[in-house]
């Protein structure tokens, strides 16, 4: 059974004597072809979702943030810091609690997302609401650790982070026996398809895969920063995981998807939210709204004409859909859903059957 | 990297030439040793949890749903159909997306919970409210399915929920190199603990270990039958995962207890609600009420004197903390865990290292 990321791909990460063992049993997520996605999106392609959705706190972020606790606990750190409001902070709340460590968690006063935060506060985590923005909040988040040995900043900018969240790649490879020729995800932090490239160039330098994906990242309309070119000053999408107007690893981003042969796009929020209903009912996987903005996003490029009939497609599902209730309740979905009927089995048997192709 | 129950553990089930494959990945569930944890619970146990909240849809449902969907395909069945407000609705919904058939819930009408039925409308379920109460919307279930051989019932009257579902004992055994001393879990519908106890069995007879657990079974105060001795007619707790008032296989699962030298007892919803918070703080898992029954009662039976020292014992966490997100905001939990303070290191790091061992 799956031992975790250190356990598993320790001999790609910056492991030491003193490293400590440390795991949720992150990691080691499935690859789900999906076939009736597939013919959703279009294109004729083999489309598989790599479920990142499963790790322990139910976000890919679980990857980076075991690899950067365990070697900031290497290093002496007793208390976790991080500015964030979405899946960071859970991840980080989550392997503080793991290690018997602190974690503090910084946030721009005035708009607090409860149902985003009580994550990270089931965990145990403290969190200071700072008087200005996100920025400031993680200006002095660095500052604070810089100068205090006993704190460690987990958040993106920490370079473990990605380490750790490379591996994702080399599971890719791995399931599929040899690199997809596409691979697809959400871009938010931009940290993520950073990760990937290194992994999936790391797997092939180690002689363990010979083919190179092309990567294509999707940002929503409303926050799409390294589509437009400068920052967004007040990013808007029903995607929250990627509601970023400037990203920490913009630049690396580009730079990936560029000398992959893919690119960074846009794709709305209707576009969106209509993938992320299809991802369900058409793969038995439920993913949050950012997951959904490669599937998306392929959609678009299978109509472009831009992918091939055959090839192996990866969307990385990133975050469990039970992360984001409220998105999921999504107005009157279950109104909508539920029907009326009397407890008596022939009027069941006729509504159960109404417009089947079963009956 | 884990295939899922049937691919790892068909040779336990019962598997033909005809059996379709079917997964989501499910099983393989992590076994976390949560020394913090056990110290709360007391008694100088070893305490490991294993995490069923890791499974596709986010719990234990998932193994038996797929063992009695495939089994249904097999037989020709084109529609799933069960009686149900929570969990076991959003593993049936799930399957049948991904075998690209129908589900249909019967739900009573009148009370219907939208976030517990949201996760089975995502994946595409349709929604019954059956104008009568739960017995009848699954006597009704039942009647059907009799009658039309395309209509599967996947309640957990269905046997095949058993047969997957013992796969975790399985697990158990493989991950500690030997089965527990003692096992304990959340009892609602009661077949959980009777799976447990087949598997332990089986596993043994195989000459796979040589061992058997002592099984503990926890009900809720409000919501014990099986504690009781009669059905409750109104049954009510916190942990609606286990809200049964009438269970349907509440003999056999007196009877594992019982053959196994442990017992089913029923705990508070106070000592739940402690319990569900120490595990997420004190072990970085994070999973729903219900889940946090059985490590109450081991708190209790460790204050009664009726564990051992160095014993190991573990805790099933049967499903994830994010399908509950009520009960995870708890009140006022977020409002209570968030200070305000300026945006100035000083400031930030004095409330940060406020209270802490390690300034």
């Amino acid at each position: 059974m799956w031992r975790g990321v250190w356990a598993e791909w320790g001999r790609f990460l910056p492991r030491t004597e003193k490293t400590p063992e440390l795991t949720l049993y992150e990691g080691g997520t499935p690859l789900l072809p999906a076939p009736r996605l597939a013919e959703w999106v279009g294109g004729g392609v083999r489309l598989y979702l790599k479920f990142e959705g499963q790790n322990p706190t139910g976000s890919f972020k679980d990857r980076g943030m075991v690899v950067a606790v365990a070697k900031a606990l290497e290093a002496g750190a007793r208390h976790l810091v991080c500015a964030s409001t979405g899946n960071t902070s859970a991840s980080a709340a989550a392997y503080a609690a793991a290690a018997g460590i602190r974690a503090s968690v910084l946030i721009p006063a005035g708009k607090i997302a409860r149902g985003k935060l009580a994550q990270a506060a089931r965990y145990g985590a403290r969190i200071l609401a700072v008087r200005g923005n996100f920025d400031q909040a993680l200006a002095v988040a660095r500052q604070l650790a810089e100068s205090r040995p006993e704190l460690a900043l987990v958040n993106s900018v920490n370079p473990m982070r990605l380490e750790g969240q490379k591996t994702a790649a080399f599971e890719v490879v791995e399931q599929l026996g040899e690199a997809p020729d596409v691979l697809a995800l959400p871009v938010g932090n931009a940290g993520n398809i950073t990760a990937y490239w290194m992994g999936f160039l790391e797997y092939r330098r180690a002689g363990l895969s010979r083919k190179l994906p092309r990567l294509f990242g999707f940002q929503a309309e409303g926050a799409a920063p390294l589509v437009l070119g400068h920052p967004v000053e007040r990013p808007e999408t029903v995607a929250t995981a990627i509601r970023i107007g400037r990203p920490a690893s913009g630049e690396k981003a580009l730079a990936a998807a560029r000398d992959s042969g893919g690119a960074i796009l846009a794709v709305s929020d209707a576009e969106i939210l209509e993938a992320y209903a299809a991802v369900a009912r058409l793969s038995g996987l439920f993913a949050e709204p950012a997951s959904a903005a490669p599937v998306a996003g392929l959609r678009r490029l299978a109509a472009e004409g831009r992918l091939e009939a055959g090839q192996r497609v990866v969307a990385v599902l990133t975050g469990n859909g039970l992360k984001d209730p409220e998105t999921a309740l999504g107005g009157d979905l279950v109104e909508r859903s539920v029907e009326s009927v009397e407890a008596e089995p022939r009027a069941v048997a006729e509504r159960l059957l109404a417009g089947s192709g079963v009956a």
